[in-house]
């Protein structure tokens, strides 16, 4: 399968894309001249990651019939000091909310996106030493 | 430096994002489970590489006194067919409108870019073949 993504200079630094029939604005921060207009590109390596084992999960789950969770998925990234600068250090956080949580499940759904089906944790992994872990915060059951 | 981004599920693939003080949504296609609310996070890496190389770009032009040009960026990727799918093959096509450029200095602008200060080019091009191409489109001095 092929995919094509355009980008055109507006000025400055900024860049409108189009991308699956979306558009959107990428910009620099003001202090490397750009005046904020959109994300900055290369973070936007960690929004990818995020999405695609994100949409992973929620399929997995959703095969599972693990329903009524919450998830909030957090990349920390850390970039070298020397070009060209890249990250070195990922680390993704999933955090599930929910109430009696089936831990198994979850654990499993995860593991199955970071080992096995995420492309953007396959591709950065090869650049990156990419690590993750799984965090619960169970709610009470108000019944 | 380090950075930190967020993104938090929204039901079915949708991934409501917060990065850099923006935020936007990702969503998969209605073919596998989505309802096309964003772009799809995998291609995303598309999009962080033409803004990551095209601000590069743009500033080492500026620093040349370059202007008065156009540049439209286009990335064409094409994906294995197994787990995990990713890009095989990334093409970046640089294309340059205007009158009587300094093909030199714009060649040696892309060529900066891609080969020393582009960290999105170095991460993917680990896990990619990745190849790009200048061209030239000179438009008709009014004068």
């Amino acid at each position: 399968m092929s995919v094509s993504v355009v980008g055109r200079h507006e000025g400055g630094l900024r860049f409108r894309m189009e991308q699956d029939g979306h558009t959107f604005m990428l910009d620099g921060a003001r202090e490397f001249g750009g005046v904020d207009a959109g994300p900055r590109p290369k973070n936007l390596l960690l929004s990818s990651l995020i999405g695609c084992t994100g949409m992973d999960v929620a399929s997995i789950l959703k095969k599972m019939k693990v329903r009524d969770y919450k998830l909030e998925i957090t990349a920390d990234g850390k970039y070298n000091d020397e070009h060209p600068v890249h990250f070195v250090d990922i680390h993704l956080t999933f955090s599930f909310h929910g109430t009696d949580l089936p831990r198994k499940k979850v654990d499993h759904a995860v593991e199955l996106s970071q080992e096995k089906y995420c492309g953007v944790t396959y591709m950065l992994g090869k650049a990156a030493d990419l690590t993750y872990s799984v965090e619960y915060h169970e709610e009470q059951d108000e019944s």
